[in-house]
């Protein structure tokens, strides 16, 4: 936990309360005391610092102060077919802490339907790890989360507003040069990327991507399962997208 | 399983014979038949093709053809404070499957000491999935292991005997350009990447790695976790090391 975020409503003024998971972590792992200063921050919001002012039994009482502006969204969303729920528990904290913009997960033909019905598909089950993922990386932009049981419906009449005016790449196994494709991409676009399932999109949604503007990158010879595929492309992403000369 | 790897032994001849977990996905999911060809590999030698000769119950028997030479060990190795075992055993096959020629697993300040006494650092525990990685990604490589309980004895002693020229980076907090050090890099020189454990490097470990010729690379300002950022860096110097222009 680099940062503690607070919710909207908790951060309503300077002064603020905290027990359970984050004042334990303040008191057992950081081991703070009286004027110590903590990296805070509102979920959505801005960055800031607070400063500890009283320490109870389990609970600690900061005062805050925050920056003048929240951090920017991440530049990258990914589109990704429903991974098996043990894998998507996995994933969450990590795509959160490596910087997503939006998540939408969508069904294809090699997902299997009962994946939807899983607990891990569930705000009560992905807000705690988003935030997990934020707190490891002090990021404060909870990513926007979708979920889209007809992948026509999604990619024909939902995705334009999802993501409007960005390069959309689509992790493929046809050999291409990423940076090729990137390096067409105006400064101010976002990144969509799409992942498909184990096992790969099938041919009508590889050809109803292609015809919604998606351009195929390949991240080499290798095929590489949908975790560790996810976690390398948004690496990568945020590498091609990283100011060259600046760290 | 997207290449049947075989032992040494067992492609002594060109007639293998397949029971257990390998025979399993032949008929179970990929459902061969008589005359079908699959991908095939040695351990640490050539890919090849083989061709399903008989199906017995459980057993299948294939007649390999073999390429001239092995596939190029992977030009990136990790030199990695020991991980969590829970971590560790999830990342044996995804480093394999990213492509790893060695890992050096080391102790550090912030290492538990009782991690080195873990099931997950034997042979028995990790060939099994290395070979898995292997077999996703479609490489014959096995990744050299080595353990070493002296973080000093490991850098000062041992390092320039298990990688000699080559560039060696250690991811840091500090900014930097990667791309910077990538680029003075002549082609043939393997890269060395290392990965702190979480808490990070102390002051002592940092300036023995820099008076060790690792210079600090930085992944932005972005704080990962172990397993998040050792799949992220290995995707990230396999992208750097690709000659631009080809796939």
């Amino acid at each position: 936990m680099n940062v503690i975020l607070l919710e909207t409503a908790e951060a309503s003024s300077r002064e603020v309360r905290l027990d359970g998971a984050r004042a334990a972590h303040l008191l057992n792992v950081l081991k703070v005391k009286r004027g110590n200063e903590v990296r805070v921050g509102i979920l959505d919001g801005p960055r800031g610092i607070g400063t500890v002012q009283s320490i109870g039994a389990g609970t600690v009482e900061l005062v805050c102060a925050f920056e003048a502006a929240a951090p920017p969204r991440p530049p990258v969303d990914l589109l990704l077919a429903l991974p098996r729920p043990k894998v998507l528990r996995r994933l969450w904290a990590q795509v959160a802490a490596l910087g997503v913009g939006q998540i939408i997960l969508t069904n294809a033909a090699r997902v299997e339907r009962n994946y939807f019905d899983s607990h891990v598909v569930t705000p009560e089950c992905y807000r705690p790890l988003l935030i997990e993922g934020l707190q490891q990386a002090r990021d404060t932009r909870m990513p926007a989360v979708s979920l889209h049981r007809q992948f026509r419906v999604l990619v024909e009449d939902q995705l334009d507003g999802l993501f409007a005016d960005g390069l959309r790449l689509v992790a493929s196994p046809m050999p291409s040069n990423p940076q090729d494709n990137i390096m067409q991409r105006t400064p101010d676009q976002r990144l969509l990327l799409a992942i498909g399932p184990e096992g790969g999109w099938n041919d009508f949604e590889t050809s109803l991507l292609a015809a919604h503007g998606f351009r195929s990158i390949s991240m080499g010879p290798r095929t590489l399962r949908t975790d560790t595929a996810c976690i390398a492309l948004l690496a990568l992403a945020h590498d091609w997208l990283r100011p060259r000369g600046t760290p």
